[in-house]
């Protein structure tokens, strides 16, 4: 018995400042209603999925940075794609901007969340891994504020039992760190679903620009092969608002090899059957944590923040 | 100013079971002498670089076990490669089969060995990360005792200042797992030098034994990447007693980007300029554990050891 999910890995181009999210949602069911068409199961788009990516701009009033955030999930704009879901019968992954009312106060995070085929949402998860700077800079050509407009993610690397397997959510730069792919396997994932926003130019490191793609395509193949999981890697891509973001989007195997890909920088859907089954030729085996694993050896690792030289 | 670090990835060929250590010295400074005339300032040697890999096979008599290792370092058959290490002023990393005394005790490790351009030892490391299996499998086409003949490396993941910068030492499947790069990483490591012995048949999952290169690379390629560091991997390679190994001995910049690789089965010498000021450019910007690291998130890294599934 083989347990095949078949994903869709739903590419966006690039959203202009002043379209709205109507249009937006328009977008996201149109590639729904293509997924469906194509058997997939779930569909992944990518990180704050609703908007222009507003972190590279720096804004004095907050009421300017809010506007970014949705109040309710699903709101308004949104349930057209909620009700397209429960039709069509199609799961999806979608990151937005979460503002909410938590112990007390407003609360602001990069959020991703997972809804079923029944239009339910069955899993939530906030990044954890901000990048960029938390001040304005203006001698870098666009700013990476998340820093400053988000909070830390508070609900640590979680995963879900959804679509006959154990689903797990990861945002942008987690995707550079192989603690977030870790966390989640030792729970058990079989597929890390994983939006994105990247610039191809990094203001502080231009250096390596052309290696963009690169690096997309090396942590998630590692983070895949490491933990014998699938990873579906997804970007909003193009030139957006004067900003080159690349695309890349990505379905790569257990094997760490890449098995579906878009080939463009606009709207694409990419579309691989997974067979969750084929993580146990891995979990089983070489990366047999109960076997294999020395976390004795590992302490630095939850010990120490930053990089320490003794010797 | 650069830091250029010279390094040759000395592969070696098959070691016959009846070769005497006299014989693969003279082939280890043979490499030794090659790297020198190419203005080298390290060597790297594969693991157990001495004899051939005695692993795959089961010894009933310990005696028999105990042939394969050094009671000493230098000893009478390794004190000519130490002797042209200082003489020619290249340095080297060799990796052996230690038989020592420790808590009243004879002890076996997998160990691993920096040597500097004046012959003098001034790192030393153990295999934490154990492959294989404790106990004869006859239904192998080969067996795969490490977890036998050998003790966890009981030294932790240390670093070395030497060569002019921060040098860490891994043996073969520790390159596997991220936790080994992330250790050293937090200590500032530059250079990670890797000896490995790999079969490309691993009988518990022949179904990847054709992604044996692709794996090696993957890991490593990773690893320098995640943690802004040289790494430089070194096989032994080839048909040996009976067994293919794999070659694909790479030197990987802190890019990810491979910069030297080996090209044959046999013993030869890959080649790259170093300059561990480029990791610089990682470990400032979108690896700068101090900025950007979550160490509040990892805490299963060090608290489980096996996965477990919850949901």
């Amino acid at each position: 018995m083989s347990r095949v999910l078949t994903v869709g890995a739903a590419q966006l181009g690039p959203i202009a400042l002043n379209e709205s999210r109507k249009v937006v949602v328009e977008r996201l069911v149109s590639l729904l209603e293509q997924a469906a068409r194509h058997g997939c199961d779930l569909v992944v788009y990518p990180e704050l999925a609703l908007t222009t990516f507003f972190p590279r701009w720096y804004f004095e009033d907050q009421a300017q940075v809010d506007a970014f955030f949705e109040r309710q999930m699903p709101g308004p704009d949104t349930q057209p794609l909620f009700d397209t879901a429960r039709k069509l019968g199609v799961g999806f992954c979608l990151g937005y901007a979460e503002l909410t009312q938590e112990d007390g106060r407003a609360r602001h995070f990069n959020t991703s969340i997972l809804v079923d085929q029944a239009g339910e949402i069955v899993g939530k998860y906030r990044k954890v891994h901000l990048p960029g700077h938390a001040e304005h800079e203006p001698w870098r050509a666009f700013q990476h504020l998340e820093k400053r407009y988000f909070e830390t993610g508070n609900l640590g690397f979680p995963v879900f039992r959804a679509f006959g397997g154990v689903i797990g959510i990861a945002i942008c730069n987690d995707r550079r760190w192989s603690e977030t792919y870790r966390v989640m396997g030792l729970q058990g994932v079989e597929m890390v679903l994983i939006g994105y926003n990247t610039p191809v130019h990094n203001p502080p490191a231009p250096e390596h620009d052309n290696l963009s793609n690169f690096h997309n395509e090396l942590v998630m193949q590692a983070g895949a092969y490491q933990n014998g999981t699938w990873v579906v890697g997804v970007a909003k891509a193009g030139h957006e608002e004067g900003v080159d973001q690349i695309g890349n989007s990505i379905i790569v195997a257990p094997s760490g090899e890449i098995v579906g890909a878009c080939s463009t920088l606009g709207d694409e859907l990419a579309i691989a059957r997974c067979d969750l089954d084929l993580t146990q030729s891995y979990k089983n085996t070489v990366f047999n944590f109960a076997m294999h694993r020395e976390p004795h050896a590992y302490g630095l690792i939850v010990e120490r923040k930053g990089a320490i030289v003794t010797v």
